[in-house]
């Protein structure tokens, strides 16, 4: 059995790779079915304000999400590539980690021109009760909320 | 010994590293003799079509190249910086691992200034037959195609 | 016990993610008392020249810079996101392991917009001598030395 740092990077490995390659199925499957899934803006994040960008209560919400997304992106107008910082983490409580883990992530549109798409980090809750390690609830705090595709995808 | 996620990430760290400090013959020391090495456009690899921005389809093609970049770029113009994710694998199948690792590329000019030169990721089929783990096939799926100086050094 | 690597990848989870919750004081105790700490433009340390844009014999010298920067920056105008990639290190000498580690660092300002700040690697000497690693010196080696921030906080 790797240890679980090593499982905890495999995991955000996944997570990063299944997004930018547009497996959102496989990408739903590192979620419990009791996952939330939140997209806040940092300041939110520091004020205690509710306020999400995109917020789903549990898996099925989040894969009602994905399902609507892909309907209205019929034509892909960019690709995305995650760079996942490394993750950090405390002793797991009971059955769960408490997981902080920096990301960038960059569009790259039909002529092939990148761009820093927006930066931020993953405060993630993770749960090692199974043999794979599930997210039990993933905040995104993201920097950059001054993104016109804001919503297009999840993060 | 490590387990095969740290030798994985060591070997990359490595590639990254040697590459930004132009140690190339070091490089050149991560790939077995019989390996390839090739960059694609990612919308190539997504088409299936064949067409390499660079193909070297055994380390002397690799070295050759090299060699004559190492002439051309007598004065270098700007430094390199890789910024390599987390590589993801699955489980070895005889003495090879897949192994799918996203990377952003940073060029600094004389003056000091940098920017984003490319993003993309490693598809890399790597030998854990010997002591050293050796790259035995790395396509370098290049999400960026549209660069300037796209043909001026290894990625 | 965690292997090498990993407590070396979580040492520097610690490092940036601290500092861009500016948690300076948790920062700080990543540092032996005896710690160097420096920023240095990456063409002086390829021509072997001592000027630093920042330089701090010891933990004490780098509180009190520290300390400074917080009463100078009463009013942050902008945040910062660390981008850390893997580590590469040798096998420890005593106690002593020379890593050095690629990062790129991002700013966003008030409005939500994120830039690139700069990009660089860190040369560093860490002490595994007690129950935590700790930094023994860190030379940051930037690349993108034209920046009109640069002195404002550590990297």
């Amino acid at each position: 059995m790797a240890s679980l740092g090593e499982r905890i990077g495999r995991l955000f490995a996944d997570y990063g790779w299944l997004l930018d390659a547009e497996r959102y199925d496989e990408w739903l499957e590192l979620f419990s079915e009791t996952a939330s899934y939140q997209i806040v803006p940092r300041e939110n994040v520091q004020l205690g304000l509710p306020a999400a960008l995109m917020w789903c209560r549990n898996k099925d919400m989040l894969r009602d999400r994905i399902t609507t997304l892909l309907e209205v992106n019929e034509y892909d107008i960019y690709s995305a590539r995650h760079i996942i910082g490394l993750p950090r983490f405390d002793e797991p409580v009971g059955d769960i980690v408490a997981v902080e883990t920096p990301f960038a992530v960059y569009h790259t549109d039909q002529e092939g021109v990148s761009r820093l798409f927006g930066v931020g980090a993953y405060r993630s809750r993770i749960s090692c009760a199974g043999n794979r390690l599930l997210f039990e609830a993933n905040i995104v705090q993201l920097d950059s909320f001054s993104v016109p595709t804001l919503l297009a995808d999840p993060l």
